[in-house]
């Protein structure tokens, strides 16, 4: 039996080893139900629990007003993309779409097949290597909202300050960096996540929308698309992914014993430090992608001067037990990605390996 | 810590104990990757070699044509109560619906909001406790296609035979009772089924497609919509929900190595006949909601003289870790789900309660 690795997959992602253990323990058995946390009713006091304590931590943490919505809803950020302009993107009205790679574009195109939906800004002409500044950003004259990519996991940005426009709602994909950091949700009419990559396993959204923008999402849809509907019904209008949402709320509960977003956020710069360091301090071994004052903390990218290169680190790093470093074809080269649950030792040994690499192939 | 519980929930239900401590075991190292299933890339052959089994299974236990596609989508029945419709129903067409129960009711007006959705039959008059006779069901002109319900888990009943319509493309929700016997599925043009009854936990939904039916779907829907990306991407285009997967792929094992499916029809015929025969042989202390030759396999649904007794029954059966057997709202009484993991021993506890209590209270 091999040890566990450490997997710097972009998601579905590492999760904490205290929560798949304590998974594990209950899972022929929850709570001394005498059945499995797989199997129980959705309409039960049970599941109800987890449910509602899983809502109400993703809100404290998340510092949210209380009168904004926790939504779980089915898919992921792909679903959210045709969901966001049905819900908004109304007939005669327009949204405008910031893009800064891959996630941002399907968005948009999406959108696009919906309603009229607007490219406000794009740094595609750099390969997503940087966010747009402010005034690179053009709004449409009355756009209903503005939709951005708060981290891009294939090229590795993250916005570090979020721009706000007076009164026009924001809306933003957040799966991979949620609960990474303190984020100030109240800027936001709409925020979501797919759970694979911050909060848990893949198959689960987290949605938090503001009441303003409940109030305008669209009810002439399949009861099914609409925000509305999970709303009104505490995302039980049909059965939840149950046991995607039981193990976010594992997630949640490590997330506060270990500090909250504060710390987080504390421990992602120190994480990220030693990956960045190796890179900066490598005479120009390793290249970054991500233009520095744009690079994530979630997701590293990096190049080797060639392909060969890049081809023995990867077998290098993984004799060294670091799986999943290989970079998006659309990037080339590697990428780390680094999320909360990636413990502070994975990032070490992966700076150190840089180093050796380096010095041995420089 | 309580043993485990004879669990008659209708979904998410009980799974096979096999299954668990198998996915218990390996849930921290999944495979020998040092990665538990949970945290394990959906585009990684470790992964794929699942995703891949799980279809190829699905197909045999079925005995599905080889061009029939196999198709994993997030969300349950509530959410292809839309997409059925959104990808056939275009403009201009009609489909005809047999209306058997609450969610056959619920697909139906579903499809309504996005179409012209018929009610082709509708045993509504008898609080569902039938199926429509061949005769009664009126079609329209030419619908596009006909949806029927397999199995109703609300008011248990079940199509005996399945009916068929010269030329017209049957679907069909089999949610409830999917792989519990041999099922033409050359008959249908589509079936579908959320994992969380017979299959495995909430969350995913298996589709069968026929050819046909794929050249006809709708390629003007938002893409995460079409049945023809799934198709084109083998149920890849986003992140799959890849643990429910997983599990489904161990209960198809567990079908296939107890039998296949002659063998759960013939172990469910007994199982449920513990449970009919304690109704018949109670002199009407029990009285069975649905009609005899309609009656499911499935979901055993029956009354006692009053809701006292009722409620007495239910505290009985607690004690005897007998749980999750009351009725829905819409039937009142009793419902015992014993789908395919349900162990004949349970249904034998059952049976043997309900001779003990209507000797007591009869």
């Amino acid at each position: 039996m091999t040890e566990r690795v450490y997997n710097f997959y972009p998601g579905p992602a590492t999760l904490p080893l205290e929560v798949l253990e304590e998974a594990q323990k209950e899972l022929l058995n929850f709570h001394n139900t005498g059945m499995s946390v797989l199997e129980i009713s959705h309409r039960g006091k049970d599941y109800e629990a987890v449910h509602n304590e899983t809502e109400s931590l993703f809100k404290e943490l998340l510092k949210a007003p209380d009168d904004y919505r926790v939504l779980f809803m089915g898919g992921g950020a792909s679903t959210q993309f045709a969901l966001v302009a049905l819900n908004f993107l109304t007939q005669g009205t327009e949204a405008d779409y910031i893009v800064t790679g891959s996630f941002a574009q399907k968005a948009q195109e999406e959108a696009a097949r919906i309603g009229k939906a607007n490219i406000a800004a794009t740094t595609k002409d750099d390969n997503f290597n940087r966010l747009p500044e402010k005034g690179e950003i053009k709004l449409s004259k009355a756009p209903v909202y503005i939709h951005m990519t708060s981290n891009n996991t294939i090229y590795g940005t993250q916005w570090q300050e979020i721009p706000t426009f007076d009164g026009i709602p924001l809306i933003a994909d957040v799966s991979s960096d949620i609960l990474s950091r303190p984020f100030d949700v109240s800027k936001f009419g709409l925020i979501y996540a797919g759970a694979q990559k911050n909060l848990g396993p893949a198959g689960v959204t987290l949605v938090l929308i503001s009441p303003d923008m409940l109030a305008k999402a669209n009810k002439n849809l399949p009861v099914i698309f609409q925000y509305g509907t999970f709303a009104k019904n505490d995302s039980l209008y049909n059965t939840p992914p149950a046991f995607a949402i039981y193990l976010i709320n594992l997630v949640l509960k490590w997330i506060k014993r270990n500090g909250g977003l504060d710390a987080m956020a504390k421990r992602n710069q120190e994480k990220a430090g030693y990956i960045y360091d190796a890179i900066d301090n490598s005479d120009g071994f390793y290249q970054g992608h991500a233009r520095k004052e744009c690079r994530s903390l979630m997701n590293v990218t990096f190049r080797l001067p060639n392909e060969e290169l890049e081809n023995a680190f990867v077998a290098e790093a993984k004799k060294a037990n670091l799986i999943g470093i290989k970079g998006h074809r659309s990037v080339g080269g590697m990428r780390a990605s680094i999320y909360n649950a990636m413990p502070m030792e994975g990032c070490k040994c992966l700076a150190e390996l840089m180093k050796d690499f380096a010095k041995k192939n420089g």
